[in-house]
This record gives structure tokens, C-alpha cells and sequence, in this order.
């Protein structure tokens, strides 16, 4: 029997106590063990819940028990969730978290302190909630040099999005209907302004190219600035406007990321990826183009891939997993807006076109004195 | 330094040593370790390759050469390649390999000798090519019950099915078209019969469904009964033609599996993998729907998938890897034929319909004496 602890009782721990009970036996044969939950912390109080026994709100119960092998982290966040982090990885315990913030700003200390206690830091639910992607990249792609990495990270904003495209509506009109479905948190603004898609990016493309990409280094944009015309001209033009995190390799040793609205081709695969669901493709020197789609949040989705990574934990107490990257250094990372491709400009008076390949700056330059109202990248 | 040999020097073996190479330093990352081709065993001489120093024809030079912890079998079929697998398992070595006909024919028995000699025995690339999908669905995908898997699983008919829809063009010039551009085999009937989709459906059930699903239980009907009248209906009524290999659980302890030409609705992602691309849908209960795109042939795809299992086997030499299922148990298997879905029918002097879901017992039934024309199912 291996006993696991969970932080944090809100969607994500929930739904990771919810799946752990509900497929129980189905996760002891796949890790060729019972693993069941002996301590849930949260600061809150859960009087009327199932697992009310075994709630805690002492961090130092849970660090100090020798039975708690693997400490399941979902509270989300850089502060508490760091320290408790790290001060199980120091006692020897795997941490397996759906904590993309705290992957994404402290993800390489992490994992540094778990390799020297021969733990493992694991992390598969925070990029694409569900979707299998961060192993698929560092085991099933390894034989690859992987020169990019794009996709639909955030499910929010591409429901927004599906519904400017589908129904005409405003952007204001799409998102008071996210948020009545659930689909868009009373404070929007981490996924609207692009926040969200941003960190994912950073884990996949210091995944991808085995470095550090800082999260202040990414010029990110969100997608208040799509206008119901830029979705009129796009379609006019047979594209859809998509938000995506992208990263690509620049050079031999530099690389970029950023996140921000593209005009993608319609008819291509990514830009079927609808409503709240996540799409992420990845191209390799031998795999060539891959894609992984499906839910990339929610409570049981995510869930799946937390408890995905509990059990393959279970499996590794003695070994170590291949997640790890170098650091930055100097002159690594390209600004985004020197990266040639096509855009999309819409300028006051003037319709939209689609300029040869260059970068930003020479496009801003063209537009000449004229602010243009929408300037999009266009993915070929 | 990692010894390997590879078995078979044809299109996949030949990917395999390329991408080795030219991926060295990559993949020597990866696995903590270099690896190195030591042997290449082919029937054929190949006088002016590079390799040619590498070249043996004798087997039991491999067999006996303790340097040698990896075989990758390339060879194909479940002739040689099933006697050459079993002795190198005999003997101690992982052995990583591409041959679906193996696997779905002889992998239960295999794989129990690799559990015995505690090796592994790897197949990423058998189904899907260069797609991740064994390695997801065994370890990212662990902790749900997966009640369906489905796909696109052969290049050769999907790309012929996407130009008799994308140009009209009759089932027989689709065939010449292929077979120009090199996507079909001279003799091209294991792909479309279906053939090669069942194997690897057999492969998918196995895994999804923990239960070997035997490859003569699985009814298989390719794409030559697909008529141009049938893709012009298909357009008219909303969908396209697709040859999907699916299986499924009919019950509690009961799954079914089966390869047949399928209408999906345009709009879906699966109904835009185009060309020779596979896609392949997984459901599960905790993360839903998730699907995953790629090349699903191809020299260099199919060896990304191959060196990610030699890196994979090579990090494990002393770990047991996750893949494993039961033997069938009596009346595990059910007809596919009861399966209840909709149909498309099409007969003599009648317009296609799409009637109620029934199985296809009752369609045939209700079709009376009049044959049809076409008969497929619709994916809804």
C-alpha cells in the first residue's frame, strides 16, 4: 500500500480524490499497488464531505509522516504551494503537481532539489490539463531535435473565440457567456490577457529545446484586442483567429516564445480545436508534425493526468524521470518580434491584407504614421 | 556506451540507423548514455552503404555478444522475426520493434518471456507510426477506464479515400495516384483490406481493454466497396468516408473490435486527418476524449518512435516497463455485427438514408431482399 497526501481541496485536489476512489482498482494494476489517500490538506473546513477524516491543515502532519510517499499538490499559485513543495521534495518525498505558475517560475529549482534526493517532481497536468503532452515529448520524442512547439493552451479564451467565430457575437457578449457556463472565472483577466497560455508555453519550450525560457521574457498578448471585424475579415480571408502559445528554436543555441492572436489557415487541423478544448503541435527532425488534442482543464481531466503521474511516481521511487533542463544564459532568448512571418494588418480607413513575410518591427514600419487597429501574425 | 544491433536493413531499419546518427548527440542526452549501432543483420549485402562495416547475416553473432542489451527487430512479419525476437529475449536483450503483425499475433506470448528474462519488449511505432500512442495510453492515460479507442490507422487508404473526396476521382485512379507517390505497395491488399488497421486496432483493444483481442475474431472490411456515388451521398449529407479500425467495451467483462469504412461528420477533427496522416481517438472516463495526430508511415516518423523505445529500454534496464494485458477469456469477444449505430444504406434505385441505430443484424434485415449497394456505419 503507498500512501499519498493531497494540498489543496478545491477543483483539481477534488477531482484527484474522486478519481483515485473511483478507479481505484484499475490504478492498483497499473502500478501493481494500492495507493490510497491518507491525509487531504486544505485551510478551509469540509465538514459535510466523505473524506472529512482525513483532512488536515498542519502542512508539518503530512512532512513529517514517513508513510507519505508522493504529495499531490494543487493548490495552485507560487507562495504556499512553493514552500510545501519544496519542503517535500527535501524530505524525500515525489511531488506531482497540475501547478503551471509555480512549474513555469520555479519548475528548474525543483526539479534540481528532486534530483538530489532521487525524488521526482512531475508535472503532466499542468500543460493541456488532460492531454498527454509533457510525456510524450520528453520519452516518446526523445530521439528528435524539436525546433517548435505551438498550440490552443488556453480553454477560455478559445471558447470566447469559437463563439466571435461561429456566432458573430462581441467579444464582451462571448465572454458574459463563458462565464455563465463556467468556463471563464469572475476575474478572467489571467486567461484573457494571455497569462495562463504563457506559462504552458515556457514548460513546453523548456521541455522542447532543454532550456530555460523566462516567463518575463515573453511578450505576451491576450485577445481583448480581437475585434468582431478582424473575425469577419479573417473568415473573408479563409483563416480563423486562434490565440496560441508558440515557441521555436531561432538559431543553433537561441530560441523564443511568445504568446499571441494568429489567423490560422481554415481547413487545417488546429483550427477545428473549438470551444474550451486545447490543441498542441510539435514538430521534430524525425517525427516531423504531431498533434495532441483534447479537454485541457476541468476537474476529472486534469485529474486523469495528476493521478497519471502519481502512479508512474509509485513506479519510480528508485529511478529518476527525464524531465530537466538547463538554464538560461546570455543572449539565449530571441525577441519575439523579430521573428519573420506573415501578418495581418487592419488599419483605420484601410482593409484588412496580409503582408509578405517580416518581422514586427518592419511591419509597424510600413504601417507608417498609421496606428493599425489589429496587427495578427498569420501561421502558414 | 549502449550496444545495439538492429535486425533488417530496409526502410525502417535504414530510418532507425540515420536518425541514430544523425541525432547522436540528442539522443545520447536523452538516455544518459551513447548509444551505438553495433551490428546491422540483413539477408542482403549492401556493398557501398556507409554501414557496411556493421553488416552481419549470422543472427547468433548478435544472440552471443553480451554487449549487445538492445535489439531492434525491423524485419517484419511473424516468420523470422518472431524466432529472432524470442531468442533475443532468451538470451537477455530488450528488444524494440515496429512489427505490428508480431505484436498483435505473438505479443501476449513475448512479452511473458520479456517479464520472465525481466527485459522489455517495446512497440511504440507498431500503430501510429511516429505517433505517440502505446506510451500514452499505458502510462499518461493510467488511471482512467478507457471504454472506446478508434482511428485512422492506415495512410495508404486515407490518403486514396481524401482524394476520391477532395477530387472525385474513382477508387481505382486514387489507387494509381498512391501508388505513384509511393503511399501503396505495389501489392497493396493488407492495406486495403484492412489488414494492416486490424492489427493494429488488436494492438490499441489489447492495451485499452487489458484483454488480448484475437485478430481472427475481428471482422475486416477495407475500402473497395467505397463507390464515388458513395462519397458524393457522404458530401451531401454532411460527412466524409474514413476507414476506421474501432474497438470498444460491449460490457462489463466483454469488448468488441472490428475495421470498416465509417461516415463522420465534417466539422470533427478526426473527418479533417487527411492524405496518409493517422489520427486516433481514446476515451476514457476521467479525461473524456483525447486524440492524437501524425504520420502514420514513413521511414524517418517510424524510426522517431523506434529510437524513443531504445532510449526508453536503455534507461530501464533494470525496471519492468508498463505494457502487459491478459489472455482472452470465453465469450470475452463480441460480434461486431450487434453493435447498435446508425447506418448509411444505399440500394439499387433507392437514395442513400441514414436510418435509426440498430445493429447491423437488423439493418441487413430491414433492407429485405434488396441488397444494398453500400452499407456503412455513421460515427456520430
Amino acid at each position: 500500500m503507498i500512501h499519498i497526501a493531497v494540498l489543496g481541496f478545491g477543483v483539481v485536489g477534488g477531482g484527484v480524490v474522486e478519481v483515485m476512489e473511483e478507479n481505484a482498482s484499475r490504478i492498483a494494476r497499473s502500478a501493481a499497488e494500492e495507493i490510497s489517500v491518507k491525509y487531504i490538506l486544505d485551510v478551509r473546513d469540509f465538514p459535510e464531505n466523505p473524506w472529512a477524516a482525513l483532512m488536515v491543515q498542519d502542512f508539518s502532519v503530512i512532512e513529517n509522516d514517513p508513510d507519505v510517499r508522493i504529495v499531490v499538490e494543487t493548490i495552485g499559485g507560487a507562495g504556499v504551494a512553493y514552500d510545501f513543495t519544496k519542503r517535500a521534495l527535501l524530505h524525500g518525498k515525489s511531488v506531482v503537481t497540475s501547478n503551471k505558475e509555480l512549474v513555469a517560475t520555479r519548475g528548474l529549482e525543483l526539479i534540481r532539489i528532486a534530483k538530489e534526493r532521487n525524488v521526482n517532481y512531475l508535472f503532466e497536468a499542468s500543460v493541456g490539463g488532460g492531454i498527454p503532452i509533457i510525456r510524450p515529448i520528453t520519452q516518446c520524442l526523445a530521439a528528435n531535435e524539436i525546433d517548435e512547439v505551438y498550440g490552443i493552451l488556453n480553454g477560455t479564451t478559445n471558447y470566447i473565440l469559437t463563439r466571435m467565430i461561429a456566432c458573430g457575437v462581441s467579444f464582451d457578449e462571448a465572454l458574459k457567456q463563458a462565464q455563465e457556463k463556467g468556463y471563464a472565472e469572475k476575474d478572467p483577466s489571467a486567461d484573457l490577457e494571455g497569462l495562463d497560455a504563457c506559462r504552458k508555453i515556457c514548460i513546453l519550450s523548456d521541455l522542447c529545446f532543454g532550456r530555460e525560457v523566462d516567463v518575463e521574457n515573453v511578450k505576451t498578448e491576450g485577445i481583448a484586442g480581437v475585434k468582431a471585424g478582424d473575425v469577419e475579415s479573417a473568415k473573408r480571408l479563409g483563416y480563423k483567429i486562434k490565440l496560441l502559445g508558440r515557441g521555436l528554436r531561432t538559431g543553433k543555441d537561441t530560441v523564443t516564445a511568445y504568446v499571441a492572436p494568429h489567423l490560422i489557415p481554415v481547413g487545417s487541423l488546429l483550427s477545428n480545436v473549438d470551444g474550451v478544448m486545447n490543441g498542441i503541435v510539435v514538430h521534430g527532425n524525425a517525427i516531423g508534425e504531431a498533434m495532441f488534442y483534447g479537454a485541457g482543464a476541468g476537474k476529472r481531466p486534469t485529474a486523469s493526468a495528476v493521478v497519471a503521474d502519481v502512479i508512474d511516481a509509485a513506479k519510480h521511487f528508485k529511478a529518476r524521470k527525464y524531465l530537466d533542463w538547463d538554464e538560461a544564459s546570455p543572449g539565449s532568448f530571441t525577441d519575439s518580434d523579430e521573428v519573420v512571418s506573415r501578418w495581418y494588418v487592419r488599419a483605420e480607413g484601410k482593409d484588412a491584407c496580409l503582408t509578405e513575410p517580416m518581422s514586427k518591427y518592419e511591419v509597424m514600419e510600413l504601417t507608417g504614421g498609421q496606428v493599425p487597429l489589429s496587427l495578427f501574425r498569420v501561421l502558414e
